[in-house]
C-alpha cells in the first residue's frame, strides 16, 4: 500500500513509543530519529489545537537544515486541553495526581497537530478527540501514580494504560489520536502526499 | 483494587484473546475457560443489544451446572449491527470481503453483551459504540485479507489490527468494546458486584 510513498525514506521525529507503534501499524518502512529535545515554547496568545500544530512545525524546523532530497520527516505533538487551559506533561508526581484530580469526572480534549515535511512540501494538520472520564477516587488515582509511568505523558494518562481502561467512559473521535497519533487521518494525508 | 472481588475465582470464558487481554489490562486475577462451542444461535426477533445479551447470557447458562459457590463467571458476546442487520464472524474470505466492502464509507454500530453470573447473582449489560468507516479501495480490503485474518472477527475486522488504523475515521462510544469488551463499564460493574 502507499505505493506514491516508495521513493520517499520516511522519519518519525518522535521519542514516543505510542507514535513508533501506531505508524508501525500502517505496515510502511520507516525510521525513528530523534534530535536533541527542543523547548516546547509556544506564544501565550495560542490556543487549542494552535498550539500543538505550532509545536508540531517547531520539531519539524529543527530538522530543516539536515533534510535530504528524499526523506519525508513526520512530527507530532499532542496535548490535553481542558476548561480552556492546556495539560502538558506533569513535573512531577503530586503535578501528575492533581491532574487526575482535575480530569476526574469531566471531558477533556485531546488534541495532536501533525506536520509533514519534504523538500518541496509542507502538510500541517490536527486531530480532535473528547474523552469523557469517570469520577476517580483518591485510591484509585495513586494506584494508576504507583503502578505506571504518568511523567512522559501529556495529562498524566496513558490512555492504552489501566486508568484508561478504568476511567474512560466515552470517547468521540479517534482513540488512536487519544494515543499520540491520529493513524487514519495520517494515513490518508499520506496517501495524497 | 477492586477489593470486593477477592473472595471470587473470576472465570472469564471466552476465546478470544483480545477479551483476555483486556480484561488483564485491570489489573485483577482471573483465569480463562472455554467449554465447548455452544451454537450461538438466537430467536429472530431480537434486534440491536438484544443479540449480544441473549448469547452472553446463553455462554453463562452452559456453565451454570458447574459453578463453585466462590466462582464470578464473566461471558460476553459482540456484534456488528450494520442499517438494521447483524453482521456475525465470516465463513470464508469471500464472505468477509463482502462485509467490508458493505461497511466501507458507512458508520455501524458494535455492540457487545455481557454476563456477570455467580451463584447468588447475575448482572446483565450491553454497551454500544458507533464506528465511522472511510471509504476503502478494493486493494485495501484485499491488502487485509491477504495479511491479517478476519475469519474470527464480526464483522471480519479487527479494529487493534491495520485495517483499524487506516479505516476507522471516528469512534462514538468505547474504543476497548470495539475490540471486544466494554472494559470501563465492567469495571463499574465489577466495584458493585
Amino acid at each position: 500500500m502507499l505505493d506514491n510513498l516508495k521513493k520517499y525514506n520516511i522519519i518519525l521525529a518522535s521519542k514516543s513509543p505510542r507514535r513508533k507503534e501506531l505508524l508501525k501499524g500502517l505496515d510502511i518502512p520507516f525510521t525513528v530519529e530523534t534530535m536533541d529535545t527542543i523547548e516546547e515554547k509556544y506564544p501565550n496568545n495560542l490556543v487549542g489545537e494552535k498550539i500543538p500544530l505550532y509545536l508540531a512545525e517547531l520539531k519539524a524546523e529543527a530538522y530543516t537544515n539536515n533534510l535530504s532530497d528524499n526523506t519525508l520527516l513526520i512530527t507530532a505533538d499532542t496535548i490535553v486541553w481542558l476548561e480552556g487551559k492546556e495539560l502538558g506533561k506533569p513535573t512531577d508526581l503530586i503535578h501528575a495526581k492533581k491532574m487526575l484530580q482535575q480530569l476526574s469526572g469531566k471531558e477533556h480534549e485531546v488534541i495532536t497537530g501533525v506536520c509533514l515535511l519534504s523538500k518541496q512540501k509542507k502538510v500541517l494538520f490536527s486531530a480532535t478527540s473528547k474523552v469523557r472520564f469517570a469520577s476517580l477516587t483518591e485510591n484509585e488515582i495513586d494506584y494508576y501514580l504507583e503502578h505506571y509511568s504518568p511523567l512522559d505523558k501529556a495529562g498524566s494518562y496513558g490512555v492504552q494504560e489501566w486508568i484508561g481502561y478504568m476511567a474512560v467512559e466515552h470517547i468521540e473521535g479517534s482513540y488512536f489520536n487519544v494515543m499520540g497519533l491520529p493513524i487514519q487521518r495520517l494515513y490518508k494525508e499520506l496517501t495524497h502526499f
